[in-house]
């Protein structure tokens, strides 16, 4: 290994990094169900349609009053919040945290992408669904706005390195940028990375270059 | 803001990090009471001692057989392990996510500086102590050998960067170097800090130069 002096350590944690100049604000999501219209009515009854509870960050988007019980093999976790509008596909999206109470092993994915992940019984007040995919961790990403990814030079799936400021700071790596019309700038992570970060939902974080 | 073009922005989130040559294991924390003599005594009875259950990374420091209720003001953990031999104070390191369970704002403190951190009560077989200070978020850090500390040039009390590889790879900045003849080689993170970046007890991390 190289030699290294005391003279050398002195930039060690010191070194600044160098920002683009767009501030991000962060959404921390908390465990939450995305149903497809089938699930929805299996666990809520024919018909069934989802009452809006508040708008979330990215238009279209809300989290919606009805929750349900989600039963692993080594835990349950009640009053997880279903977001709507219904989906084409039925997904659980929790923390690793979560994952060690259920007895689960999601893998990070991608939002959509749950081919392979573990199963889960849901249960709701009309019936219960067992799943046999869709759990994940979510991975980390950054909502933008095509105007905003032209103005920074990224564009759709790039992947970019994220700092934290803070206490706690840190440097998020592989943070995959999705870009779309419908989007709003917007970084979104989960419970974990938020807590392990002391990031809340508002707070600002920035891309490094 | 600077004018970056694509392929500036190629370099983001590819750039090589520079290692020290010095593979960390790591150990994670999960939530645990630290005890006094005097607090254990009210909570087992007056003369009783922990019994153990392993020991832990640290020499002399060990997981006792002996578990307590925490219960603060939204909410209760049970099961919370008590590590072992007693010391001068009375410590609870939890995570952020224990915290917004409990309802606590705790910040994050190197071990032994208590002073003006949330109480919270906690629940044993013969008793209750009602602590006024003692709940903490434990700052990340690195135990080191004055051997290896020498070796990479850092002492105690630096801080460095330390590089987690992996799916959700990240850097932790100001992470806390304490050097001893008692310590052997291992850096502590909680388990919001382990689950947001994927790492287990035993994996390896390095420090950043």
């Amino acid at each position: 290994m190289p030699e290294l002096g005391p003279q050398h350590m002195e930039s060690i944690g010191t070194k600044e990094h160098h920002f683009v100049d767009l501030p991000i604000p962060v959404g921390v999501s908390n465990r939450h169900i995305h149903l497809t219209k089938e699930d929805l009515e299996m666990l809520f009854g024919v018909g069934y349609g989802l009452n809006k509870l508040k708008e979330l960050g990215q238009p279209g988007e809300y989290a919606s009053k009805e929750v349900l019980t989600v039963v692993g093999p080594r835990g349950v976790i009640e009053g997880v919040r279903i977001l709507g509008p219904p989906r084409k596909f039925t997904q659980i999206e929790i923390s690793m945290t979560d994952a060690y109470r259920l007895g689960l092993k999601p893998p990070v994915r991608d939002s959509g992408h749950v081919q392979g992940t573990p199963g889960v019984a849901v249960v709701g007040p009309q019936g219960v669904v067992a799943l046999d995919q869709g759990v994940i961790l979510a991975a980390r990403h950054i909502h933008m706005h095509p105007d905003d990814a032209a103005e920074i030079g990224v564009k759709d799936q790039s992947k970019v390195k994220v700092h934290v400021p803070g206490e706690r700071a840190q440097v998020m790596e592989n943070v995959l940028v999705r870009v779309s019309q419908e989007y709003k700038l917007e970084m979104h992570v989960d419970t974990d990375e938020a807590n392990a970060a002391l990031l809340q939902t508002g707070n600002e974080v920035k891309i490094i270059h």
